[in-house]
């Protein structure tokens, strides 16, 4: 049997454009050859609340018998209609023009709202073999029922994941070993808001065996011949490439589908800034972003030197602008409500603030969005100003602790300086106030991330951390700043998500 | 039987205070009164991602265990521990000290995340009767099981809806007919982060009729003998008293539990700030709202003066601030960039952007928090400015359309002028230029409000608006401002819930 599978990047809601995709693939396609889409392929995902939409059904219908126009053999992926108001995430197979067979979704997943609980794996007779194909939600459910099939496809849209260990793989081997029989995994690949699916779809033969696999993060085709299938090594991408290359991802996809071509952001010569700007850059093309240096007075001449170095070594546009003029008004304005006040995060705000105004006064007037440059470890303790350095339409690092971009500052700058190196070495630092250091506020980061792991993604609880050897007094400290906090991280600009523990989509604690 | 009804306003993650509130109540109680307190009473409702914690459960058994000193009849929820790391959403069911009971919540709901599904409702022996309990969501459930009991108590933690039409009276009305049994229904009341939870607990005799009944919004006991219990009738809240109220106890409960006294708002003279100051004013007391007056040169005369009124009618402290001096320094400080451009949204959004500015300020400086006055028409369409007037710590009015807020305004003066009559009577506009109204740029708000709860509320198609005889155009525009605008949503200030469409916790559209 031979087939060819389609790790495509399809837009939400764009049904239209999502067949006009498949439609080229399938009017190239042999008679003999059983071309593969994705989960969702015709509608793209995930759709939220826009799943109750009923013209999309009706579209995402009329787009189904287009494909069948084509005459030939497909599973491709689409909402079905039940009886009444039902909507089934649902995998249509397709013989030479024929509709054989339906398999609707049973496991529902985060991303399955509005849908109703399906019937799981169908089985189909398709060129004298007997093919299982559906949801790889539902196969634990379909081994269970002991059935003898030649070939079994699912489909999937997987998140990406930084701490995924290949877990798709390991449960898919497992089975196929059990079983005897060949697996087809296809996953779609693409940004979608702040979600990155990761791709990396694939031929496993009875042995377990990846024997055939498309790259991480690329859309592509392959095709296959499932009679001669061997295993094959493939060389896997290192942890800060595969973040690095889904941050990209997740930034391009997120300006092409929202019709954004420019970014905006701030340089302030420290190491966020300098790193959020290299996956811009990598993401829109130097002439597409553009730097905004805001020094202050507090701004020691190391930060400028730095931010104009980043800048430079990128090849993009910047500007220069000091926010003594708007800072020195506000004070003026707030004179009389601050006369006679002890200094306080009011003023430091303030200078937070005003950069936000000027970087989003550039982004409004020639239509680039802002890009954040805000990490983890300051949204997990509420080290930074709302409506200031929190803001922006998209972060890229908002969903990575500090020691994380610090590990990938340097991968970065593994063969050049992308990245200037005193922005890598020098003490963190807001500068909104003389001398300022993080480490006057904060535990160091490599401390503090150490608990916000353990705590966060590890799930220990207090009573675990101090059993664990973490000081009393520190744990306390970072765990009240964590909860005072979520008010802050409910603004915060959205984060790419690459882990199941992204505050602005995953995690969530009480406000109150 | 003798039971005893609390409906409680329990403090999510504070099990302590919430378990001496418990206590308090069996400490006074007889022996022969059986106490039914809500729905996870002991650590508070919604977790989240909190429900997680190890020592939460912890805490909870503990606290469960002090309960069981007092040697009185109760019936109790919090989280129960199963095999390995299971936790459900449990009811106890404690006879004079003993544990008789568990029921475990099997139809989980949106806030039973991290819960393993349970059992659904248990029977118990007490006093010589057979007595189901458990959670309302399981009721179907037991139903069908044709059990034969004397009473069905019922907890569950359910979120005001302002179009609710007391759909779990005429469900549980349904039942105590059919299955002609007097039902007992408890539930929490009081503000979480920006969930309403609305109380109106009662007991439902074996004819469906309400025979006693808590009121909306507010804590309180109910002592009844339920063999002496008779059909009364209870004068139900007008939709705009609701409203109101929800709100009111949603900000009372989100400052007093994150420990804010004050706060602070914008008061622009239009009936948004007019009407959100209103609601500050009722729920923390006029002391603790301050309200700032940020006029500019495109404010008119009536727009200062609304505003004054609305401060003296509510008798607030308030400050004139005007931002001249900061949006002449932002615009001299962007003049390299603005130079020889059109004015355009990057002009207008400086200004709200300082006046955000101004009000954190003073918030930062003084420790109150900040008041948003966006509604939700503005928020559908993107009319208003990102860390401008969107921001703010919680939203009173952000899941209320214009018209309800007009509504609501006229409801609120209807013995005395508390928002300023010119507010509630002059066109709406943002005055962000000279003589600009929101007319200009957006449809009528009656219209539009139309449009918007259609599509949103009532999840009609862009053909269904259509063929119920809307222009094509307007949809049109309606529904291209709805989609683009997501991204902006994603970043509002949480609102307060009053419905199952509210943007910051409820209603999800894809952002690309």
């Amino acid at each position: 049997m031979k087939v060819n599978i389609s790790q495509f990047n399809y837009k939400t809601l764009n049904c239209q454009t999502n067949t006009a995709m498949i439609r080229e693939v399938l009017a190239k396609s042999n008679d003999d050859v059983l071309n593969i889409f994705g989960e969702l392929s015709i509608c793209g995902s995930p759709l939220f609340d826009s799943a109750l939409n009923k013209d999309l059904y009706k579209e995402s219908s009329l787009c189904g018998e287009e494909l069948l126009k084509e005459k030939k053999s497909f599973i491709v992926g689409c909402v079905a209609k039940g009886e009444e108001d039902c909507r089934y995430n649902a995998m249509v197979f397709v013989d030479k023009g024929e509709v054989i067979g339906l398999a609707t979704k049973r496991n529902l997943g985060r991303f399955d709202t509005h849908f109703t609980i399906g019937n799981g794996l169908e089985v189909v007779k398709y060129e004298g073999k007997t093919l299982a194909f559906g949801f790889l939600s539902d196969l634990e459910n379909f081994v269970k029922r002991k059935l003898k099939t030649d070939l079994i496809v699912l489909c999937s849209n997987e998140l990406f994941d930084k701490d995924d260990k290949d877990e798709v793989i390991s449960t898919l081997s497992f089975y196929a070993r059990q079983m005897n029989i060949k697996i087809i995994y296809v996953n779609r690949v693409g940004g979608e808001g702040c979600y990155v699916f990761s791709g990396s779809s694939f031929v496993m033969n009875e042995r377990g065996e990846v024997c055939e696999r498309l790259p991480m993060f690329e859309k592509g085709n392959i095709f296959v011949e499932l009679d001669n299938i061997k295993a094959k090594t493939f060389q896997p991408l290192c942890y800060e490439e595969k973040i690095f290359k889904a941050g990209v991802l997740g930034l391009r996809d997120y300006f092409a589908k929202n019709n954004i071509k420019k970014a905006v952001i701030g340089l302030s010569g420290g190491i966020d800034s300098a790193v959020a700007v290299v996956f811009g850059v990598e993401a829109l093309g130097k002439d597409n972003v553009i730097g905004v240096l805001m020094p202050s007075k507090y701004s020691s001449d190391h930060s400028v030197n730095d931010a104009l170095l980043s800048a430079e070594n990128l090849q993009i546009k910047h500007h220069t602008i000091p926010i003594q003029d708007i800072f020195e008004a506000s004070l003026k304005t707030m004179q009389p409500i601050f006369e006679g006040t002890e200094p306080n995060t009011a003023e430091e705000n303030l200078q937070a603030r005003a950069r936000c105004m000027i970087v989003m006064a550039i982004g409004n007037k020639i239509g680039a969005a802002m890009l954040n440059t805000s990490n983890k470890s300051e949204s997990a303790v509420g080290y930074g100003t709302l409506y200031g350095d929190n803001s922006g339409a998209i972060s890229v690092l908002g969903d990575l602790y500090k020691t994380d971009v610090y590990r990938i500052a340097r991968w970065i700058n593994k063969d050049k300086e992308l990245i200037p190196w005193n922005s890598i070495n020098k003490a963190p630092s807001a500068e909104l106030r003389f001398n300022q250091k993080d480490s006057d506020t904060l535990p160091e980061y490599d401390e503090l991330d150490k608990v916000l792991v353990d705590y966060i993604d590890k799930g220990l609880s207090r009573s675990e951390l101090i059993n664990r050897g973490y000081e009393e007094s520190l744990v306390n400290r970072v765990l009240h700043l964590f909860k005072i906090n979520e008010w802050k991280r409910h603004q915060e600009a959205p984060a790419l998500r690459y882990s199941k523990t992204c505050f602005t989509t995953d995690y969530k604690q009480p406000i109150s």
